[in-house]
């Protein structure tokens, strides 16, 4: 099948390069030195979001952020100048679920379909192929998306509609902070109060307390070793995400916006490319 | 062995009963219609603590909350009054850390030896004899009370010294509630974004997002049942204790500080009986 694939960051270059090696003919825009093997193993370098649009019937977007979509889509020489009756949009990037909806409704104009498919699983998950990818789209938008989504995930959700797999992914991201915030806590407790903190959390994930994030961040806060992983910069952009959603569905988030303050301050205190597990960090200082 | 129980509630009947089953001479106080077969099973009921402390090799205290750990103990015909050197206080309740290591002193000056023992399971983990229970106490101590634990629960953690055993116990209901919370605001955002929560939590459960609360009170929160469990009334009794543990130790706890006050507010609406999950219910209100 004809690919576009833009945004060939550090989850992109893996996701584009699984699409080429499964036999796919890959459309690729912004192709730069780190890139360049994509081209070697057989993709195609083309000079503006408009003409990758133009070549492919499906087109991918791993951007960083709501803008850069917006700007990818319909900016000069952008997707949506090069977009046909029956093309469809797949973007994977990580953005606000109430601009997605916006964007799907103006590609939807040119009678493309759009489907937004977020992922989790970071680097290591985009290189093993075994993303979790959470998919807002019709049924028949998704069946059709489905053999490009199994050639880089595991877990693949179709959540709703158009809009959902950004929500789920947002949603994903309050509860992974606030489950970090929360073992935190709890680990500086047993540490200030001179229990041996790693066994404390050895006991602790035989009951309910057990979570992923306390089996995995619980660790680092043990070890007290906070390098990435995910980085607290990119952690606190999606909480925002979950704020700005907050905010348009008159929803109160107390302890996702208290959140948000304590990652800025770990920012300003320069931890903003440490792990996000480093709240444990900022909060353990006197 | 000769061992004595008191406090003979909803956790404390069954487990009494495991050790009435497994052979030991169990001297009882406080036995009320509810626990009369317990007698029947082959316990003994004395009229006061001195009188369990006296005739018991072992007592084990399972009772409410901090104060009624002491009533017990140091109150008139109270435990301390019939401790003679060489036995051993077992305090399987829930209560203050701070407290228990004051209470553990008191009771060496008796030449007894204390150990700080709570559970997690709940009822169930009762009943079943499957209770996690994190320790306090010497290695010889841990060592001398580990047959009637394994008698009672199945993942025993000796966490560290007499204290230690409460501080985990307080940690983890620190954690489990905040991860509630976290599930809560999360689930809630879905919600209200119009996405189908159920299917959200269905796909993050592949995910970082991955706990044990989001599998079963995520799930309760999905179907809106909140009958206990575990009630609401009572996990802010446990995360008033992290809060007087954190300022004895002038630690600030942003979150469970937060979480005590939703949970004020919980009961104050007349949530307090319904299940913790039933948070959930609370942030949804209008």
């Amino acid at each position: 099948m004809k690919i576009g694939f833009i945004g060939l960051g550090v989850m992109g270059r893996p996701m584009a390069g699984h699409l080429i090696a499964a036999g796919h003919e890959v459309f690729l825009h912004r192709v730069k030195d780190i890139s360049q093997h994509l081209v070697e193993a057989g993709g195609t370098a083309l000079d503006s979001a408009k003409a990758v649009a133009e070549a492919a019937e499906i087109i991918i977007l791993m951007v960083p952020d709501t803008p850069d979509v917006e700007a990818v889509l319909f900016g000069a020489n952008g997707v949506a100048e090069g977009l046909s009756a029956g093309k469809m949009v797949i973007d994977m990037s990580s953005i606000s679920p109430v601009a997605t909806k916006d964007f799907a409704a103006r590609i939807g104009e040119k009678g493309a379909s759009y489907v937004d498919a977020p992922v989790s699983g970071g680097e290591v998950g985009a290189k093993a192929a075994s993303l979790t990818i959470m998919v807002g789209a019709s049924e028949a938008d998704f069946d059709r998306a489905w053999p490009l989504f199994e050639i880089m995930g595991k877990n693949i959700t179709r959540i709703g509609e158009v809009g959902a797999g950004q929500t789920a992914k947002v949603v994903n991201q309050v509860i992974v902070g606030l489950t970090i915030e929360a073992v935190a806590e709890g680990l500086l407790l047993a540490k200030a109060a001179g229990a041996d903190s790693a066994k404390v959390r050895e006991a602790l994930m035989g009951g309910f307390a057990a979570s992923r994030i306390l089996e995995v961040h619980g660790e680092r806060m043990v070890n007290e070793t906070f390098e990435p992983g995910f980085r607290i910069r990119l952690h606190r952009k999606d909480i925002g995400l979950a704020m700005e959603a907050a905010k348009a569905l008159d929803l109160s988030l107390p302890h996702a916006a208290s959140l948000a303050q304590m990652m800025d301050r770990a920012m300003a205190k320069g931890l903003g490319d440490k792990d996000h597990s480093a709240i444990f960090a900022l909060m353990q200082e006197k």
